[in-house]
């Protein structure tokens, strides 16, 4: 039997754009697609993409519309011209949680019902099952259940929610902690890279020590649940904080400078200095605040 | 067939010497113990340990003495008065690279072999298989060869070669870049916490992240070695350092302070601004500087 795949139109054939093109084409999808600088089509259309003149012809051809632009601005500027009513908008370009917010409430006035993606992968891994690649979504959940088929096509799904700014924070939120570790390995790799040591035997120790240590983010989550961040501590704040100073005669020693370590153990020691030693590190995330305020 | 269990002495019973003790006394090896407080080893005299009443007397008890006390100083105070001739020294006790070797040459010229040992683990994980324990080595490979099997019944052993700096280096680097992964997961925590967000399935696709991420760290140590940093480059400096901007709005809106984020983003603006665009981050840990003149 000769199941029918669901056309779609995509705007945006960057690196992105064109991965995903390609991972729906490979699957059998009919597509349109546009691009600003035409030629960056021609080798789609050779593969059985739909080219369209323009981003609102692009549009008017399908009911399901996904655009991957460079940035929230130009997602504005390519859709100036389309009719978007009865459409089911896909914005798969990264942009803040409030923008999302923004773009959704955008959409929904102009007819389309709107579902905001974060891609945690990079081109290569799209459409290559495996590789761990997903997206993130949230908005609309009736658009999400009714092409949820046809978006797993290039990467995995992970919806998070009707509020259409839950992807885009899960996507920041997961790549800034992202930075922080990678923040960590270049501290780790600059203290040991002068000396008699293998790298590779090194980055084994290092990646399998963090990976271990990944397990630590369930706590955290129960601690900040509860409000009571003394429960279950192995290590507490006090114990951590003294030793903090062997870290830093140690980047010392090394001639290491301690630039990107320096702001967390603060934290820590602030932390303590509150009256919180018996605690674990989750208080720190107390010292950064957050939005009390949040307007729309 | 009986097989006798090497005979050892300990010195320093805190919660960590404590572990340490019940462990080599579970496994069955005659073990002597020595503490400041002498308090505190009492209940490990009922589970079959031998007090002896000064740490000298300890030392001359027997060939293998391993210490685990607070500091390099108090080693140094602790041992004053022992005899050192023929013993073999391991010493668990947190410090630096420089430290060690110090240690190893104070240890040396007194006559024992020395061995350096870095714990990665809290006390509960001493003498639990599977918890994923284990010890950094440094020193003389001739005492961890002779004492391997001891050494390996608290937890795993890692020899990391005969340079007594490489298991403190080990510990602090292995160390460093865990706060630097909590301080990521710290700035991620705080920007979902007030949101519409399940903690507990945050947590699970933050470790997932994370998790995957830290394979990146080979790609890393092969830069270092090639000294090529554009090999393989899946997501480069120039489209990594534009999409910052992004991460540093998001925590503007959500209110949380970028203090732990900034200062890796902040040098990988300055990698990209010295004309690096094509490599990946590890460039950022030749910004970090790195001992050229090491003494000793
Ligand atoms: N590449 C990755 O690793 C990756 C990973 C996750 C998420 N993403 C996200 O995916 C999106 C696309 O990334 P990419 O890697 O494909 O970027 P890219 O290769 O730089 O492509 C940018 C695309 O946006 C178009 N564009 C830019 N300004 C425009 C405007 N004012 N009007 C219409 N079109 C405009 C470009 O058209 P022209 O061809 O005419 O310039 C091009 O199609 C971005 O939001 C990015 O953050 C990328
Ligand atoms: N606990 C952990 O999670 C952990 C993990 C990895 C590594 N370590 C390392 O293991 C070592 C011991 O840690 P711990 O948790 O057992 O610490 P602890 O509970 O604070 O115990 C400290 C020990 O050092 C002794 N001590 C302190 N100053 C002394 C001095 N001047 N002379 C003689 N003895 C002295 C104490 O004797 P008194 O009883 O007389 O005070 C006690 O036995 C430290 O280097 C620590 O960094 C600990």
């Amino acid at each position: 039997m000769n199941v029918e795949k669901t056309p779609l139109t995509l705007l945006g054939l960057g690196t992105m754009g064109t991965a995903l093109a390609r991972a729906w084409l490979a699957a059998g999808h009919p597509l349109t697609v546009w691009n600003r600088t035409a030629a960056r089509a021609e080798p789609l259309a050779a593969d059985g993409a739909t080219v369209a003149a323009t981003a609102a012809e692009a549009v008017a051809a399908g009911g399901l519309v996904v655009v991957c632009l460079l940035d929230d601005a130009s997602v504005a500027e390519a859709l100036t011209d389309a009719d978007l009513t009865g459409k089911d908008l896909v914005d798969l370009t990264t942009g803040t949680p409030d923008q999302a917010r923004d773009r959704a409430a955008w959409a929904q006035a102009r007819g389309a019902r709107f579902l905001d993606g974060g891609i945690m992968a990079v081109p290569p891994m799209i459409g290559a099952p495996g590789s761990g690649a997903y997206v993130f979504y949230s908005g609309s959940r009736a658009l999400f259940d009714a092409h949820r088929d046809t978006l797993a096509v290039p990467a995995r799904t992970e919806y998070v929610g009707e509020d259409p700014r839950l992807a885009a924070l899960h996507d920041v939120a997961l790549l800034s902690a992202m930075y922080g570790m990678f923040a960590g390995v270049a501290h780790a790799f600059a203290l040991v890279r002068e000396e008699d040591v293998a790298l590779k035997d090194f980055a084994s120790l290092l990646a399998g020590w963090l990976t271990a240590m990944t397990a630590s983010v369930h706590g955290t989550a129960d601690h900040l649940r509860s409000g009571d961040y003394t429960t279950g501590v192995a290590s507490n704040l006090a114990m951590q904080v003294a030793g903090t100073a062997t870290l830093l005669c140690t980047a010392e020693e090394q001639g290491v400078s301690p630039e990107l370590l320096t702001p967390y153990l603060d934290l820590m020691k602030r932390r303590l200095a509150d009256g919180h030693g018996d605690e674990d590190t989750t208080g720190v995330i107390d010292l950064l605040g957050h939005r009390t305020d949040r307007a729309g």
